[in-house]
């Protein structure tokens, strides 16, 4: 057999060209195991509607019982004339069990299995990157904890701004990382529907039960117009935009990794199982895997540009550029998994440079808000306060000194009210526990801190518990 | 005052050439009224932690009523030195209240302000985006409703594939819309959470209250921590991409429109009020609705590339790069509101030639798959089935026949079960009936999409009903 | 040896985790000829030096002979400690001639020598692809030729607008195509610059000649700067935008293949061996050709800014973000040699349906401009003689009649000067002829695009013929 | 007049939804200028053609002038019935001129006017772009020239990896804005190409000379075929795409001011006149301009991002889709020209701190490379001479030493031929001098990239010359 399945209104098969750029094979093989339980599921279906009986039902499992095994043992035989890895399981069938095999395509078609293999793929992806995800939580958590109370300078503008400790700075990635395991539940949801038994787009005569066959794969929705089951793929796309987002996320983790273990900051040192060499120099201790993930970020965004400009202007029902829907997304959460895993090893063997972390507070006068705030508490209107201590960094710093240097003599021609006993305030631990606003630095704020957050793992680890042991 | 809020420390104000790179006011000018009531609700904190007390409360909250009376009037005078809406606003209040204005930015920063001001907004915009995809969803219901038995063609690869009538196809989109819908939503969720009390990033020292704070306006949630409340912009993405998935089943609409309303179609004809004529060729109507919208898609994609390509690698907390984010979030809005009003405006007016869908069924062998499935049920594997039919195609076409022109010959030929009485299940009526599975053409299916879209847009109006008359 | 090759200074080798993400041989694998050929180059730069002599030279290049080999035999053993081409290039040189292989990596890099790498293979690709957008360009032009006087609407806004003929329709898009050819020079000339000597990015001490390396590798140039050498991409993203943008011009002749094809329009039909079926409806064929070239535009462009949003932002010189360079340059190169040659085939044998085209024209009022046109040659100013067409028009439409059957009543009605000899005009053969203005539909002006495109396709074989038989 | 121009055939004018959807008034205004220059150059056209006389021409000529004095004066009255620029300056000839205005219209379209006009944009913009390019390099030139001898760190990974002069790191950004010269030459090119005289895409039947025009205007060329003109797109994308590599070659230089303008590099301040201060944190002196430029690099993706996608897969000839082709064409260029102009700034004046640099370079063990060398000229294969290096940094780095304190023991125990009168290579000015390979870091290196980039620099003004005092 080595011409396409649908040759019979056909002069002659497709030249080579067109194979070449049609063939999907090599990407789409990998939804093997998917698009056996669908056969398995509509096998079932057309048992129910009349076109099967129960003994080409017991083949058909048996036959895709051996395929799969075939599959694992990456030994399954795939014919030239094999489009995609739908028409070569059905072509495997075909010449297991001939005529039984030949049945198995009634009442569907290539558009509603190629689209319920891939939200079955989903399905079992998704919660993998999410267990991923909830890693790098607990990973930025335990660091937290463990180190959290070293202290270092915030950053605004990359410039030093006020102090705060390493819990509240990687506390703020973590709570970010919630939105991301929040948007792929999103994505999940509108991933797990059913398309079976939309067939071309138009539904079948043959009194098959999409419902049934829904049930049978575990999906937790059935479609609901046929056309659509086809037509669309925002569920794809969903999963391709929740999947950017979390990449830029993770990106600018990455940023931190790259700029802490520079030479420059010093604040931070990669283990050496997270660290590459030169080729040429042998001094050198690369981050290459803040780099790499960092990068990765742009890789995310193509794949959903790439997915979005397929899809823009497509009438109903079914496309063939839809067949472009299944490499960005493999790629997406291969590079995901990938990225997560890496980042996740990468943050938990890191090491903390807590001296040099709190001499770059020390070089600074990052607690001049604080000073310009006890100001404030004297009853100077904030705006003045604000120009008064910035005189007071304009007087001092040409001559390389810090605020914290200052004389009764400086403070007073900044500001009558600013008195050297204010300065005290700038002391860095004084000031990360004087910062206790909600949400903020002291210690106090970053144990409610620490308990929110367990709660939101907490509730990650419930919906995660739901899949078993990814 | 020619010269910025935080001139203090610096010999010099900035150049026109950093000024033209930098001045947000054109844009963010458009957040004065959030502005405002953050302004308003920051004076409550600060009265809180004893900075203002009640006078000069009320003293700022008559000078934002004030203010805001100038911005409805837009007559509010700009200073050159105002280099956003921020500070334009806190310059008003000094300008207008001296020291008590000089006040009100203690233990707040432009970092919390500007994205508590673009939550407020996006809070206020999604629900009227959300009702403008709900009169869309409701204009392709009323028009399934009143025409939707037109027999037409449906399509795979823009060929005649199997008949359907008109109100299958309508709700296939509007189906789609409602997972469009429940994007916004989700995005919704992420951007009601209040940033304002984070200070620069790390808080304050002066005891404002910022879950009190987020009470007052509105808010769902507060921050959880400081440092990822100025630096997050996941929720501006995440609205993006709803957008830019949304923009994409608009364009997939609207280029139905363009096809349907070619001289080709001929499917439809546009409202007057929703085509345009040429500038030199006095017979044309042309579907620029059709045209924008589809274009838009690409715009709403390159909106939410754009901010992607702003955040990746930001190492924490604020940097200016994010000031990036609110020109693609305003015209995607923008865009998003103006597409869905046209569209929705056309697909309400367009009128549909009944004649010329039904006639396009006649022409096609639409029908080719149920004669197969005749055959399936008459016991023949559909592989057979698949390919007796296309060698009865391959005989008929040449001479310009139909399937349904088959002699009992011509049909014996091609396979010896096949037989002329199966022909008249080619009949579209006929055909459309029988494709009666779950989400189907048929007659009960279609109405049962009818009812589950009824449920589905209720609980669209109940989310709405809880914005009010936007 | 399966530690990697900079291993001196580390206590331990990669995690598995690290290594997932940064092991680029499963593509940089492909670069294993320009790496031959650099590595042979590179030889001889250290013969020059006096690190090598002439018989250490001259193992090498029989070890590299016997690794090209291995490489075309696809026999080459890979080491688990490759962590890309160029590592398993020296392991294998050092494996098989011991210190002499050692010493290959003197005055050289992995940063010089993968930028140098890519940019041979570009050097050898660029021409591939140009040449087939070259063969693409003469398809359209023999069909033109062929069947170019075949009457047909021109369009805008997919309506009926000027008749036009054939050939001016198809050498449109082969003039575009000029330009499109144009760019792929261009980002040849920016490819063809040597980066070999730059080493890390700071040259060496070794004497290494870079320049005669250049010339030995066959670049047109060398670098001017070593530090820019090794960091920059611009002539990858060079590529990649000339190629996203040919991929929209070939998406644009995509969609006028699946337009053309489809019962509405039935102005051609595709070859059977550019056609595909349906696996459930007997009837289809389909032009999935067009479908995916259509989406590979989408590619193009996801690729294109998959590179962007790497190098955005980088600092120098050599940071690991750039291993993400190989992939969307060999995905878009593949992309277009395997769209080009599909589409090319899909053209040189389309078949038109004269009679459906020339029918098109018949039912349209195309002729309306013309119409105008004549009354403006009586002296009336265009915008009237527009207005008054326009009447005519919305005076015949509503009974279905077109413009020529306006009685001499009709005419008067709309415009005194509108007499029926002027309808004469409007067959479309006549009109086609009066549309004689430079680069218009006309019969003279054809032929002076024909004449104009051969020079233009003469000088781009001019251009190939320095590549050879490629 | 309160109508569309082509209100003929239509019963009613466009809804309010539409036109809020198509109405491109606000941004194509900018073309006031260009839609004159072409509706001169069309009027002597249409004299040429006859259907307007001398005195029609002048009189046309004369509102014309009175039309830009207007535009120039910010007083032309917009028509609530202006659908956008050239709709308006018809307009506008009709009301001042009546049945003369009336005419001008004639032989020509929007269609080919548009284009025509953003055309003439750009090859009016693209000088001045080339210039500010230019004017940058210039900035970095002058500062190598000035400060160029400053010893400073080369970087690979961000982690110091060899030491090399200023000027050569200055030098290299200097270069790579060579090829963003010579793209927007590329980019010039295929803009100079008049598209007048094309009309709706099939040209016209009144005699009017499309190349006489061409001349007129000032263009290189003309259309070649009158479809391609009113359809193609390209050179608005090639612009947008060379300003998407120019952006992100900005952003590289602007990620290192950030990166140098930290406390931790200390490599550079910023001119207070580039700086900007916080609303809240008085000490803050803040890389505003780095930040910008950077975050502008993904706006630029963005916006090639948005025509790329708005042209893929539009049929010929002319779509309403292309009228997204303006807003990101122009604000790519006042992105482009605000970004260079601030970057040029900042450069020009940014204060470099040559002891942090030279500490810097003292701070690492950058040598190390020139020791491995040292030991290939004493005969050592480069690999085993890169781990012997290796193991000396293992060595020295835990007890906090560098490669320079090693004692001739340490030395002899990671390599016997290893002495310590090798250290002195590693001296960074030794070893920057021993760098003199092609390219490299050397006096006499850096003096022939001062001489080449002197040649490319003077090559840029001839070309510019070409367009007077922009």
């Amino acid at each position: 057999m080595t011409e396409p399945l649908w040759k019979g209104r056909f002069g002659q098969g497709p030249s080579e060209a067109l194979k070449g750029l049609s063939n999907s094979l090599p990407f789409d093989m990998r939804l093997w195991e998917q698009d056996i339980a669908s056969t398995r599921a509509h096998a079932r279906a057309l048992l129910g509607a009349g076109v099967l009986d129960e003994s080409e039902v017991a083949k058909i499992g048996r036959a895709l019982d051996e395929a799969a095994a075939l599959f694992e043992a990456d030994s399954f035989d795939f014919d030239p004339s094999d489009e995609d890895i739908h028409s070569a399981i059905e072509r495997f069938l075909i010449t297991a069990l001939g005529d039984t095999g030949a049945k198995i395509h009634a009442g569907r078609s290539r558009n509603d299995l190629v689209v319920t293999d891939l939200r079955l793929w989903l399905k079992a992806t998704l919660p993998r990157i999410a267990r991923r995800i909830h890693e790098l939580q607990e990973a930025l958590y335990r660091q937290a904890r463990e180190h959290g109370t070293i202290l270092m300078p915030g950053y605004t503008h990359l410039q030093r701004a006020q102090p705060v400790v390493l819990a509240h700075h990687l506390l703020a990635h973590a709570f970010a990382l919630c939105r991301d395991f929040e948007r792929i539940i999103g994505a999940y949801r509108r991933a797990d529907v059913s398309s079976l038994g939309a067939a071309a787009f138009a539904g079948t005569t043959l009194g098959t039960d999409a419902k049934a066959t829904a049930l049978e794969l575990g999906f937790g929705k059935v479609f609901d117009n046929s056309a659509d089951a086809v037509a669309a793929r925002d569920f794809a796309l969903e999963f391709l935009a929740a999947a950017a987002i979390l990449g830029v996320q993770l990106s600018r983790i990455a940023e931190e990794l790259v700029l802490w273990t520079t030479a420059e900051f010093g604040f931070a040192t990669l283990d050496d199982a997270y660290s590459t060499g030169s080729s040429i120099m042998p001094q050198k201790k690369n981050p290459d895997v803040g780099e790499l993930v960092r990068s990765k970020s742009a890789r995310l965004t193509a794949n959903l540009v790439h997915l979005l400009g397929v899809m823009k202007g497509l009438p109903l029902s079914y496309n063939r550029d839809l067949q472009e829907d299944k490499e960005p997304v493999f790629d997406t959460a291969d590079t995901l998994e990938a990225t997560l895993l890496a980042l996740c090893g990468a943050i938990q063997t890191l090491v903390f440079d807590s001296e040099r972390m709190r001499s770059a507070v020390q070089e600074s006068d990052s607690g001049a808000t604080d000073l310009a705030e006890a100001l404030v508490v004297a009853g100077i209107p904030f705006r003045q306060a604000h120009e008064a201590i910035g005189k007071l960094v304009a007087k001092m710093q040409p001559s390389g000194k810090r605020l914290r240097d200052a004389t009764a003599q400086d403070l007073s021609e900044c500001h009558p009210k600013l008195d050297p006993s204010m300065l005290a305030l700038m002391d860095p631990e004084t000031a990360v526990a004087r910062h206790n606003s909600h949400g903020g630095p002291a210690p106090d704020r970053v144990d409610e801190q620490f308990a929110r957050l367990e709660i939101l793992l907490d509730d990650e680890e419930r919906w995660l518990a739901g899949f078993g042991a990814y």
